[in-house]
């Protein structure tokens, strides 16, 4: 049994990351920090948790969180965690960041895409960039995990068998992705009322998008060779999920085959990728960890299509974090994990 | 462990019973039977349970999950389970019907609302009605099991408190309910289609709704007189949850005190029931067996407004049966049942 | 032809209004004041308005809107218009207030309930509160127009030829309403947010909500007796729509006929106004300036229930103000508001 | 004043005409005819025409609705228009054709994605594309128009300033759409409910979808060269509204003032073409017949990202049929059309 922190609790990450920890054996929720909160209950907050946890939020210090405990979760806005977790940290407890601070390896593009300085370079070669399907042996060592993103996890496991079998042609690749609105966060913004949100889709973030840089640099090392994506995000007028629709030229004598071997090669024993045989629905996902990947050949345009779906606040925040934990610590790697939100 | 069947598994309904049970220690998920779809694959009809549970659909017959069963649940459409069940099929194993059959202790009641024959009056008395926090002896001993409705479990342990402390004028009973779109059943009609539900909300069944005389046998047992209620359901556009809304006229000399004190009685040891201080949301219980129920007393009209919300899926059909089943067999009572959706 | 403005265009119900007077063949739109976006063009907050017209927003000066129109709509928050409006002002032009200060003829009621000061309480004696299918002829003459609030317009008009014609037990009365999310306005809450609102229905402002003295006041005025009534809103995940469900017990030696004919006698030469077969649902009325009413006796419990839809932004609202600009200003009534939102 | 008929008039895109219609000064709604509903009123099926049109549905027969009208709207199933379509029938009026036996050009192309004999080879020849921004002059004399479908109106209309510019390379276009639920028509499918569509987001009819060879035939007439596109469609849980997010590299030596200039040369003079600065989102053209089409260059993949948006009952049906209406009578092209569902 460890003990399990959270910084930045009240968001939805963080909501979640409480909702999964609860169900899980080998934890023991004993810090949950709130930078607007600190002082109220977490029910307060979140009602839902009455009955099944009775907490006082504390502050959002690091500092504390890691005094108490084995392992903590970050989940806060972007250039906080650099500037926060320190070596001295890092001996106390392991960190999971939900966070884009420790994803980039590089220092330089994190600050061209992000537009703000990063404040520990240093740290950027120790944290492990915590996709399991692809880093699993370097997470088992890990004490600072960069917790990948929601749209970057379903594009790259989505893409990953086809760019590091060399398949495709890497100047090709087009994603199309849509998420649910938490995705969003929980901001008092105009754009974010059910009003402006309901019944309407929309791109955002066209060409610009965060996630673009973390896609490429994990495509680029499977492929051995510097890939440029498109990616364009969009936001539908549902709660939770993410599709990612991702178009790419199949090379030449590269047949059906070699793309199904790819696939299975890559993901035939991971217990979270379903490489289903039904299209995609990102409902057939919510609620659980699992990644569903479909594809299919197209021998007009000779392009390969291939459609990922997760929950974006399960495999694409807080269940893909906990997965993470799992592996650092060595207990079962699908527990807490074990469920599906059904109909 | 126990071996557990499920007649009707592919309703929304038996796929939620199914959902549950998959994270329920002490069972087996030994027969699903299904009318439309014996001899497909689970995942054929709800591709959500890939990776979960790998099996394919056997026909309806009680007969033969009663053969392989130590307990079958009943998710069928009303006037089935009054002739498929019997005395020999209750000897090999519990049967726990979802319908709406068992429920109403009177023959004549039943014929009256329901506007079909029952085929088995002998039953009918040694069915349970199993709403646990109200039965709960009476369930533990019980081989037919009448698992409540939806609406009713709502607004029968909304009132309860009042009822059964005589707080209330008994003709004064308004009780306003509204209930997600699974409660309408995955039918392929025109007014359940999204385009007819979204962006709308409707009362329908007024005066004649089939849950009536259930709300009032239970609460007229509770007030040991005859009480004739007044009950508007609603459809609202969004898929889990039912709120009940309940109005009734206090007596006088009746202090808010004594409300309190009799909403504690009859819950304060329950945990699936919540009195709470915030206003319910049917979010709030999404995913879970709880109840929340929350009470104003309005000095201007000298009544009294009590809330109910559920997931009409959970302690409205699915998690309630679980319940019970775990009462008969002297399982954790909420084994399988510590969970909930989150955001 | 005469010359409109429309102080606080930027809220929903200003947006609507905008939308509606845009295809009203008797008026030109001249002066639209924000408080937040004066200076920006219209189609910067609602970019829909693109190609139908092209307007910078000026300040939300009642002063200036008057010297350049001949009838300003106010859409503002509570106890401002009381405030701004003066008898300078009603020599200048109509002021039609779709907010409440004008709605209470008494100073003290309006005070009790909103919790502030009212500012002008002279001038509650020379506005008049115009339901057009009850207070038409008041409407023609008048410059102050205090239009009812959306709740309130629904639940009067069902419950006013019921309670006029003497035939329901007036402590009796519940009224139990739905409101789609655009009646919470455009403000940046987190109750707001389209992940708090989806998939989950509540009640709110139990006992207190505002509206409620506005029905009493009108109600008390149609019996010639003062009523009290209990009334809760609820809060739909929908953009628009309001459905009153509203309960009565008839009193002894009532018919159903009678009934018929109270709705037959009051609404029967009411364009705006159906008196439906169907059970309304707010889907059927959106876009529109109709009231759909449909009522049932009950005889096992000798109550009536009553259910009335309309648009909560159209009837509710904005088409509800230009159908009393039109009676103000001897234009078609339905002049403007012959539309609906179809599917 | 000209008679107007419609065939399929209770499906939604037959209501959407109907709506449309009635605020149309120039025309009288004479025949509706309903495969299924013949004989009941148009107020059964849809509650929502109460008070504005009170009329019976006539029985789906082009022959007699072609005696009574001067212009017949066929709203069908694909493979019935070129059954029932004859030259005598086109003496008698003018034939709009909402479904897809009249587009394509070739019998061959359509009898191999339909998978169904093509009726009339030879009427094949003088219908008409009618897509008004493109086709306005052939549409002015025609008798049998063939109204675009809503995928191919929006990706057509997006694509055509590039195409016929010669701006990109014609085997790099990728068109991700995306469709609210009225495009998958109201029929009795599980696929169609509520409780499958709400809170998900899925793509359908993979390298398939019959609108293909639509957007291809219209492709390449622009460009002058065959064009074979990438198409993925996708089902939103929303009612109305198409977004196409289209994806193509750029030809060498094009600027991106060279698209400015393309797009403005197609579309500057179009009243329902909105070349926007702000990001498409489907709620901006609700209920109206307006097209915003935006583009971005991405320098870093030098490709162009352009994003059109419509509503699919309107300009992507029943409104670009009512436009095509107005051009073939020589009324005003936008007369029924300038309207829009605000928010």
């Amino acid at each position: 049994m460890i003990k399990v922190g959270i910084i930045g609790a009240t968001g939805y990450a963080g909501s979640e990351l409480i909702n999964i920890l609860l169900n899980h054996k080998d934890v023991e929720l004993t810090y949950l920090g709130s930078h607007s909160y600190a002082g109220k209950k977490l029910t307060d907050i979140y009602p839902f948790f009455e009955k099944r946890i009775d907490i006082v939020l504390s502050d959002d210090s690091i500092e504390n969180a890691s005094d108490a405990c084995d392992v903590v979760f970050l989940a806060l806005p972007h250039s906080i965690a650099s500037k926060v977790v320190t070596e001295e940290i890092l001996k106390k407890c392991v960190v999971i960041d939900l966070g884009a601070d420790f994803r980039l390896h590089s220092k330089d593009v994190y600050e061209k895409w992000y537009k703000t300085e990063h404040h520990n370079e240093k740290l950027l070669s120790s944290a492990v960039y915590a996709l399991p399907e692809i880093h699993r042996e370097s997470i088992k060592g890990a004490r600072l995990i960069a917790n990948p993103g929601c749209y970057t996890t379903c594009s790259i496991l989505t893409l990953y068998p086809l760019v590091k079998n060399h398949l495709i042609d890497l100047d090709s690749i087009v994603i199309d992705a849509k998420s649910g609105t938490t995705g969003a966060g929980r901001g008092e913004k105009v754009q974010n009322l059910f009003c402006e949100v309901n019944e309407s889709i929309k791109p955002y973030g066209l060409v610009t998008h965060r996630h673009i840089p973390e896609i490429e640099q994990e495509l680029s090392i499977a492929a051995n060779e510097q890939i440029v994506v498109e990616f364009t995000p969009h936001l539908v007028p549902m709660q939770r999920g993410i599709l990612a629709t991702c178009y790419a030229k199949v090379k030449d004598n590269v047949s059906e085959e070699d793309i199904k071997n790819a696939y299975l090669d890559s993901y035939n024993d991971e217990e979270f990728i379903r490489l289903v045989s039904y299209v995609p629905e990102t409902s057939f996902v919510r609620g659980s960890n699992f990644v569903d990947i479909y594809y299919k050949y197209n021998s007009r345009t000779n392009r390969v299509i291939a459609v990922g779906a997760i929950d974006n606040l399960v495999k694409g925040a807080a269940g893909q974090a906990v997965q993470n934990m799992n592996i650092v610590f060595g207990f079962n790697e699908d527990e807490g994990l074990n469920r599906s939100s059904g109909v």
